[in-house]
């Protein structure tokens, strides 16, 4: 168990986030929301997906965001890539991270891609091959890992099975994420300890969707049982396909509110993440998810 | 510490919630509110105020919306008095369990009531005095526990000091109030426990505002420190007077949705809830604040 004072937020709002949102995003505000960011003292940001514009429109300008963001060392910009093109595609840019994805929920892989979960993780096997010989460090998301919108359940033994999977194959870090939104802090940390007996806790995040409402508390719990690593988006970005009008991630003005007030060091400057984030909401022409950014914009 | 598995919720939405509301809502859709409520299997609903008009408008009718609810037996309807007077209009109207309220804060309590702590515990004296010749219960809110608008912190003993004050003076429950929802959930932890030392933990309740979206890890943090009353209002209602705008009440929708996920009980009836709240925030002509209750009434 790790019981040291740091956690380290991974944001996810110019990925994951926007992909979520319906009000497209020229790639000038993306450029300069990842710059923002890169300000606020994050030490992980998303930055985009190379994948088909068809799939998501939103994030059709990957090359050019991706190339156009200042890229301050020390700091990483993971993009996602579904397959050995996207991951083609994101080296020619200059990237030097990357993200595969994968469910937990056999029900979810087949609706999504039409492939088990084990077929779906071979198709990664080029991917993670090209990243070692590149020197490339690749992050694993698992989802679905508290529940389906397809099956509902999803038995903690499927998580943890394609967390290690993952693991072996060569992720520096396992992204556990809760992408509908429904789960609850004793079923996060059961599910977080059950991962924990496979992969070392220090290469394991937690991702949580507020859909419910529950996304700190089960940080909060995760925290408990020992996660150092956080995934979260500034002003709460995105929504949930599953349930639209929904909330989406957790905001991380949020996440960094709680974890600065329980004495634990995030390295992020909490007032320009912030600032931040009431401007994203500008951008986006709605109110911010994050109640840290509402309070402190709130006239007294 | 208590180990149980029951979790008694205690409903502020008709009355913390409605009088930080702008939006007046007439007696008749009050009564109907609390009606509703009475129908979930909420065993304590908090009723109305019996306070000057000049001072909560929202609450003016609660004479006449006290008289018609509709007292479903088993359930508990506290009303709120300032004072005897209050206590007396109270009693006319036929409550048979009253609250009453002080500050954590000597800067709240000087700005609010121009008077010390002690000085104001010495005012409900009378109060407390007639219940019990009535046999009528009283609950005691301490506001202003984990930060405090004039003062900024407040000592954790402070908040034992009047939380016991209160206990000795006959009040059967203690309700400790983030009224500001500043706290974060190791100092909200480690202030109930400061206060349990002194106060059974029994007759602890915890009452969170969710302004910085702190109120459902703080309210894990105090179930795993042993609380089992906690207040919440149905569709997250109110708001915050020192900050127009922020969030309210945390939602007792996405309470119960947690409790119930860890495998605790309430009684609460969960589908009755989210229904109640979509249709009170329909009459108040806002979102919810409820993530559950949006979530359950978002589309697919």
């Amino acid at each position: 168990m790790d019981t040291s004072n740091f956690v380290r937020i991974v944001e996810v709002g110019a990925r994951d986030g926007l992909q979520n949102e319906k009000t497209l995003l020229p790639p000038d505000v993306k450029i300069a929301l990842i710059d923002r960011l890169s300000s606020t003292g994050l030490k992980t940001i998303e930055a985009t997906s190379f994948v088909s514009a068809r799939w998501v429109p939103q994030l059709a300008d990957a090359e050019e965001v991706f190339r156009n963001i200042r890229k301050v060392p020390g700091v990483s910009y993971p993009v996602l890539v579904p397959n050995e093109q996207g991951y083609r595609a994101a080296r020619a840019a200059g990237a030097e991270e990357v993200s595969v994805f994968t469910a937990a929920s056999e029900a979810f892989n087949r609706a999504n891609i039409n492939a088990t979960i084990a077929d779906s993780l071979v198709r990664f096997q080029p991917v993670l091959d090209s990243a070692k010989a590149d020197g490339v460090k690749v992050r694993g998301y698992v989802s679905t890992v508290l529940g389906c919108p397809y099956q509902g359940d999803v038995p903690v033994a499927d998580v943890v099975s394609v967390a290690k999977r993952l693991h072996e194959m060569g992720c520096y870090e396992i992204s556990l994420g809760d992408t509908i939104g429904v789960g609850t802090p004793a079923k996060a940390r059961a599910m977080l300890h059950a991962v924990s007996q496979e992969v070392p806790m220090h290469a394991i995040s937690v991702h949580f969707h507020d859909t419910y409402g529950q996304a700190l508390a089960n940080i909060l719990a995760c925290l408990e049982e020992g996660v150092r690593v956080v995934d979260s988006a500034v002003s709460g970005t995105g929504g949930c396909p599953y349930a639209k009008g929904a909330t989406g991630n957790v905001a991380s003005e949020d996440v960094v509110y709680m974890l600065h007030g329980m004495g634990m060091q995030t390295g992020v400057n909490l007032d320009l993440l912030v600032a931040t984030g009431a401007w994203l909401a500008a951008q986006l022409n709605k109110p911010t998810a994050s109640r840290v950014t509402k309070a402190r914009t709130a006239s007294a």
